[in-house]
């Protein structure tokens, strides 16, 4: 029989649930003595790894390499960029002293790396031969906070930001490679089971320094949307700024044309938050560090055949990541113990099946449970792993989509947004004034425009509407 | 025919030489703008990625479990141990502002993470059960050196350092974990083929807040000594300051036993160093981010047939990490190119090749060429991958064998360290004022003493030596 899910309890209390779960299933440790810190577990890490093995491997595949650069940015380099340095200045982090003496020039901690990596793409890049430059790298970004910070979600040190960088030789090249990052990321997300939608950022809340940005959002379990990646087109804004210039075709010097994308910490907070349930969690099988344990359930005087039949399920498991949970706890506190740990499948091994050659076979995401032979395990266990992603990632999809809601006006957007929340869809003029004006009114954010072309009025000024503009209230 | 490698130009001028190939490999770029800090480049840090996913695997292996601990370390707790302070305050980073307003606490910039993980520690152990806890991260750490900095041995920014931190309930617990860290050690390096040489450091040159510290030291080309790794038994030193407590077997409190070990950025710089010649990198096939690489020579009209033979080798070698050489540059240039680099085996295919069905492989370690059959590459290609790590391994083992000598007298360690540098073993007796004088006499550094057992005098004070001793310059 298929239970469903319950999340009534997670629904109620999301916000308390997610503190919660993050502690108690060790991913991260909250009680480091630094505000919006955190320890990652070595069970977190896993995950972490696991993710960032996801994103490695399709960037790699469409040609970026990964780099690394320093942490620190002199402070001359970080004042540069006008309106860069305007959307950062209040949550940077600044050294100023190295040993017991001042430094003679302050060191800003990389709040995002344009600054620090622009100055050597100006070195690196001569000629139009030298472009597509495509790069990535994996580090700790720093923001100073002052707003309530969470595990995953908003920190101080972002331990896990992807941020990839590229040159193009024009306009059009930039312009394909925001569509090639769209789309990485869309991969990227289908793989980890998180849907979301993309939007372009209304031009007040762009990334700065960008001509525009785009993103992607995935709802919550509470109703309010969270921002999971990024994509910018920098347009030659940067490359004006850094003096980053090519030799074209035609021998000429012109700017180069950039763009950058991100995805952070919170990819993990998603994929915790939209899966997870009132037993904890419920990791997919790409992240599990334990895709299968194996609980022998032994009696007095069985001992010796449960152990011979767990060993032999073992051997047949070869290149699944299984935990044999040979503790001292009782089978129910097990049990309880691991789908409190998102393990997606377990498998149960007592005296009877022992002797009968079975397994019990219990998955997490629906607790269908199942006898299966041991001499299938493999094959039974291996088809219950790509179940269990496909049907993750489809409940999922199945919950966004019932969260997304049309709203003609602004009552009814009112209306929705106290209601059940989510994202709301409704039409708007473009207008900077109007928009601001809406989000006033709602208390909520624009999430961004979608793009679709459209006939109507705006939801706001009933001017004629020229965008299809999605609504929530946000993190 | 073998040739022998090359190394009197990196011999004679070692330090350029060195700086020179990691720019020019395209290991780091230099020009980043803050002393002692330095960009990887995409085929440097492939070379990072090998190195570490060996180091992982053998701390895995040993039941370390990977985690991830804040950057930022809080000025109370940075400041509780008074030797750890007292050996980093000239060097640490400090982190003074956040945004546009000062912090009420200074944040320091880890050194080292013992204050960052150490308080942790304190919550995670409660019981002897909670022991041996054994954990390791790869982060970047930061010193403000004062002294001339170089990429990859002496830095602002440490990018790579791999530390492990450990508990244990019993003095011998930690005590058998320093051999088990030297052991790991010992089988890293010798899979990296970088020649070590261990030994105990003396008491004034140990970690800060350690009771003592074992340090793995390898010869560079121009003799001096560079330290590679070290391990340090921490005794209850840390445990007291942190208050890191267990439950014994009798239900008392007691402080924990702990070790910790680190291996940085220069098992890069070491394997480089000692495996280079005049030609440039040298790299072994388990590090080399191309093991293998495709020249196809092309003649007008020929085209079709090498093509056809350079698809049918890259079918062949699955699984080798191989790049095919189809740009512009003449085949003399190509092999000067990927030499330069140091990818460990060359396959040229001409059009007289593609007739017969061979292909000409050369090996960057001895410059063996040979002409092998194309349906048999994979085997070709495969035994000389071992056969060239073997050999490097080897090689290098016999080159610092010839650098170690023994001298009985002060006088005779000076006029070795002149002539020829590398490590001198003489006795000791062990006093501190006769190592300070030796040092003083030869401005070189007592490296440390190996524990064999020995008769004699000391070559400093003529009193009865206790240790062997080694001495080096070093970096």
């Amino acid at each position: 029989m298929i239970k469903l899910k319950k999340r009534e309890e997670l629904k109620k209390n999301f916000s308390t649930w997610l503190n919660e779960i993050i502690e108690k299933a060790e991913i991260l440790d909250i009680r480091y003595p630094i505000k919006g810190t955190y320890v990652w577990y070595p069970y977190g890490y896993k995950i972490r790894e696991n993710i960032l093995s996801i994103l490695r491997k399709l960037l790699n595949e469409k040609g970026h390499s990964e780099v690394l650069f320093p942490l620190l940015v002199p402070e001359e380099e970080f004042m540069k960029e006008a309106l860069h340095v305007k959307g950062f200045e209040d949550e940077v982090y600044w050294v100023t002293h190295g040993g017991l003496s001042e430094l003679n020039v302050k060191l800003a901690i990389r709040p995002t790396s344009e600054t620090a990596i622009y100055p050597i793409f100006a070195l690196w890049i001569r000629s139009h031969a030298d472009m597509p430059l495509k790069i990535f790298q994996v580090v700790n970004v720093f923001r100073y906070e002052t707003k309530a910070t969470r595990p995953l979600i908003r920190l101080r040190e972002v331990t896990t930001f992807k941020e990839a960088h590229t040159a193009h030789a024009s306009k059009e090249d930039a312009e394909k490679q925001i569509n090639e990052a769209i789309s990485i990321y869309k991969r990227f997300f289908e793989s980890i089971g998180v849907p979301y939608v993309v939007s372009r950022r209304p031009d007040w809340d762009k990334f700065p320094g960008a001509d525009y940005s785009m993103a992607f959002d995935t709802i919550l379990p509470d109703g309010k949307t969270l921002q999971i990646g990024t994509v910018h087109n920098l347009g030659t804004n940067f490359a004006k700024t850094f003096e980053i210039c090519f030799e074209n075709m035609k021998g000429e010097q012109e700017y180069v044309y950039q763009t950058c994308y991100g995805i952070s910490d919170r990819a993990i907070a998603a994929h915790i938050s939209v899966h997870g349930d009132d037993k904890g969690l419920c990791l997919s099988p790409l992240l599990a560090p334990i895709q299968c344990v194996i609980v022998p359930i032994i009696y007095k005087g069985k001992e010796k055949s449960v152990a011979k039949s767990v060993e032999k399920v073992v051997d047949s498991l070869k290149g699944v990541r299984i935990h044999v949970d040979n503790s001292e706890l009782t089978p129910g506190n097990k049990f309880y113990h691991w789908e409190m740990k998102g393990v997606p499948i377990r498998i149960e091994i007592g005296p009877k099946d022992a002797e009968k050659g079975t397994a019990v076979m219990v998955r997490r995401d629906t607790g269908e449970k199942k006898t299966v032979p041991q001499n299938d395990i493999r094959n039974e266990v291996e088809t219950a792993l790509d179940a269990i992603q496909e049907n993750m990632k489809k409940d999922a999809l199945k919950e966004m989509a019932s969260k997304i809601t049309d709203a003609k006006t602004i009552d009814e957007v009112q209306k929705i947004l106290g209601e059940k929340g989510g994202i709301i869809r409704t039409l708007w003029c473009g207008a900077e004034a109007c928009g601001a004006e809406i989000e006033e009114v709602l208390s909520a954010k624009l999430l961004g425009t979608t793009g679709e072309s459209t006939k109507g009025v705006c939801s706001g000024c009933k001017k004629e509407a020229k965008q299809v503009l999605l609504i929530s209230r946000s993190y």
